[in-house]
């Protein structure tokens, strides 16, 4: 296909059932017009290159598309916006089926309809290197109605949206024993196709007791750091507390793996890590796993013990 | 550098002297939060890789900067939106230096600052391929000021901002006739840095009369070839009316090259093509190359002689 032709069924493919009224002007111009009914917009952008972020080996092309998706929607959601719309830039190299292409499209859309997000524009762009998605997501915020690194305060919980490591081992189980990988197709899941939580970030974005939030893309430990520094203010973490997937003790055992480490430095789970009000009512459904303190820096707990600091794998993001 | 290092120092790079009360966080968050105060976003991304859509043995670092700012801002201008912001997903190859890449960001930040579109975020990813910036920019639309490639009525004139066919030129003469490359300097400049039309884009939008726009991207007949399938209509174009860039006969007849067909068909010029009502006041400055016509089809005439349709290179973009 040239690339014309295959625009146009790349539109076809991510265009969604019912027209968006807050899409003025969608795929095709020189660039699309949205409606910014509440008055200010949130935009992130974020890039998954094949061999760095995620291989054809491990993800189907679905997978990929659904990632893409759910990657950029997960920092609207920590940033308590509602998801407004998505652009997508392609760079696909010369040896690609354009069928791989396609398919990443269309579970990109559909990842995109099922969240209301609509694919309002992007470009196409053939490389002499790998495959690559760059996603801009654009939401909707009212007033303060938002949630930055920058406002935890000492005495806030610390509280995560849901269970830790699961992507990392999954990961693990797919890259180093795929045999034991189809005996937790939930663990693989989570790496393949991370749910984004758009409706939790909506919610918690519109509770005033909730005052700072963050994704966990990089690891709890790595994504805690972000905002401890950007709120200038240390946390107590009672690691018994964290969450773990179901299977991962087991999975970790047989595989002579801490399913700690997997929760405290494992990224891309893309739940949400909340700092709130312990009285927040919209917080009482998510787990805590500690507390803000006015002194910098951060302690782990285990069953009430202080904890050496353990080698944070996720702290640095592999450049 | 490692990652964080590296993104702290392109911060630093591209941030604007004077804060710029429309963003209401900006880079350094899961999102950047902008103030949409004209109720409307006009939103955009294009992605510019090399080896692809340049090269640093053409083009310096501060040169790519410039462009990919400049070719997404034109964009905005084609939409008759203000520029609100840009957000930069740069793909950094394992073996570039850290240098070249702060160059090209902070001739971005100085082009943005010109344009007051603040960088508000982006993200950096190694690669296995080569250099990619993927810029997004964001600019804002009040109602229905804005214009689309799909408003073009018969009877309107059509216009040109600017001459055509310099950075054509220009790039024939860097990669092809070095040595001439010096004696032209303006032509040279057009490829290099081309200036996107953002005050006349804002002036366009506003005007009633001004019924569709695009940017020369893809080349005078490509471009305008698109206006015409969006807006169903034809055109009579007049060539000898075209604008030429200084020295372009001269360095054509020099080179043995056709002026009009790096006018017709040459890319990258930036500058605009406007479908307007002829007594429109904001379009009297422009000028007029032709005239929308009911009948479908594109015509091109010489001296009121109807000509055969060149073969149109630039009418598909290289995939």
């Amino acid at each position: 296909l040239d690339e014309f032709s295959l625009i146009d069924r790349i539109k076809t493919a991510v265009r969604a059932r019912a027209a968006d009224p807050r899409v003025v002007l969608g795929i095709g111009d020189d660039a699309a017009v949205l409606d910014a009914a509440l008055g200010r917009i949130a935009v992130t952008t974020d890039a998954m290159i094949e061999g760095v972020h995620f291989g054809f080996d491990l993800c189907s092309p679905a997978d990929v598309g659904e990632r893409a998706v759910a990657v950029n929607l997960s920092d609207l959601a920590a940033m308590g916006a509602r998801p407004l719309a998505l652009l997508f830039s392609l760079e696909i190299p010369r040896s690609m089926d354009d069928g791989v292409v396609l398919a990443v499209m269309r579970a990109a859309g559909r990842a995109a309809a099922r969240h209301s997000a609509p694919v309002v524009g992007g470009n196409v762009t053939s490389t002499p290197g790998p495959f690559g998605v760059t996603v801009t997501a654009l939401g909707d915020v009212a007033g303060d109605a938002f949630l930055t690194r920058s406002g935890a305060r000492p005495g806030d919980a610390i509280l995560v949206s849901g269970p830790l490591g699961a992507a990392a081992l999954g990961l693990i189980l797919l890259r180093d024993h795929p045999g034991h990988a189809r005996s937790h197709p939930s663990l693989v899941r989570s790496y393949r196709r991370p749910a984004a939580r758009v409706e939790l970030g909506m919610t918690l974005g519109s509770a005033g007791g909730v005052h700072a939030a963050i994704d966990v893309s990089d690891g709890l430990l790595a994504d805690l750091g972000h905002v401890l520094d950007a709120s200038k203010v240390g946390a107590r973490i009672d690691v018994e507390r964290i969450p773990l997937p179901r299977g991962a003790r087991r999975v970790s055992r047989d595989l002579g793996l801490d399913p700690l480490d997997a929760a405290l430095s494992g990224g891309d789970d893309y739940e949400l890590l909340v700092f709130a009000d312990p009285a927040e009512p919209a917080v009482q459904a998510l787990r805590r796993v500690g507390t803000v303190t006015k002194a910098r820096g951060l302690t782990l707990h285990r069953d009430g013990k202080r904890m050496i600091l353990p080698d944070v794998r996720g702290y640095r993001h592999r450049k």
